[in-house]
């Protein structure tokens, strides 16, 4: 994991985050974030990984369902943000879209991508912060702008 | 629909705009455009429906031709413009990707997104408007950067 | 192509780049990033091409396998970035999820896009540069953080 300052300015800054082979996306980010302190930040991507972990939540089980994907893959691509979750640490959510050898698509939550041969991730910093907060019918934390 | 702003710099403002179950996307950006007068602004989101209504532009018959989505989706991407419309008012123009339970996607001109259990919204404001023109040949309002 | 200004300060400048029926979208960046001298840059868009060419890197041969796409096809999403190449031109990196007349989604690396009627493309400058280096195994241009 690479990074670079790309701009600064009133408590906003913006970082390029380039991961090479072998670099799992979500652990790399989650480090990044705790040490930067992102508290609020939003997540663009594109790039390729060897195999990763999709998910989809499943409304009747409450539950994410796996959806392993054990192929080489375009990252056609990596929506998310960062907020600060119910412990206090960064929460880094992100979603992906992947394209398969034959151009088909696959999507979903994405919980871990093994990057090849790279990722650009540009992240734009917010000088306010995003705060989750446990939703008790699904479960999950999810932001809330109240806090 | 709750929001924050997370920034404001130049004329230039960022907003978090958090949707919750039963929320409906189109209708929500729509309102929360016109409340804050945005007249030029980038919108990307992620989270997930318990429906949706997705369009393809039919160039033959230059009508949308509706892609009825009955199935909890993750929004694996959400990207799309705001602008002044012919008549004046905002006009939100939104694209997205849709992961079903297998990992398959979906995509297309987004007309409804039920939200469930959250859709987590961030639009940048541009101090300079978009303005849209009827484009004779499509029937369709477009962006023209010469107005 | 047309383009207009929507925010600059710091060194940072925010444009958008709307395209029309019968613009190459690959070209008219190299274009646009050429003219305005763009070493640092974020791309995103939604819009609908008549045609597309999409590719996905191989990884056993570390060549392109192309993706022909002969069909009307919603922008559903593009990302990309603009760095500075090994011979000191604006390298253009774009990815892109097509979506097709049912609503199955196409995604992979974009190397020719045919715009009708529209793509709407905004563009956010970084006043520092990102700057690709030739990478020994995959053999591609790759972003380095380093430089």
């Amino acid at each position: 994991m690479q990074s670079k300052l790309l701009h600064e300015a009133d408590g906003k800054r913006t970082f390029a985050v380039i991961l090479q082979k072998g670099d799992e996306a979500m652990r790399c980010l989650q480090e990044f974030a705790a040490k930067e302190r992102l508290g609020g930040a939003q997540v663009t991507a594109i790039g390729a990984l060897s195999s990763a972990k999709l998910a989809f939540f499943d409304w009747e089980t409450k539950q994410y369902r796996p959806i392993p994907v054990e192929e080489q893959v375009e990252v056609a691509s990596l929506i998310g943000d960062i907020a600060v979750g119910p412990d206090g640490m960064p929460s880094i959510h992100v979603h992906a879209v992947l394209g398969r050898r034959d151009g088909t698509a696959l999507a979903g939550h994405l919980q871990e991508g093994h990057v090849r041969p790279t990722l650009e991730i540009i992240i734009t910093e917010s000088p306010v912060h995003l705060c989750k907060v446990k939703d008790p019918e699904s479960g999950l934390a999810l932001i809330s702008a109240r806090k």
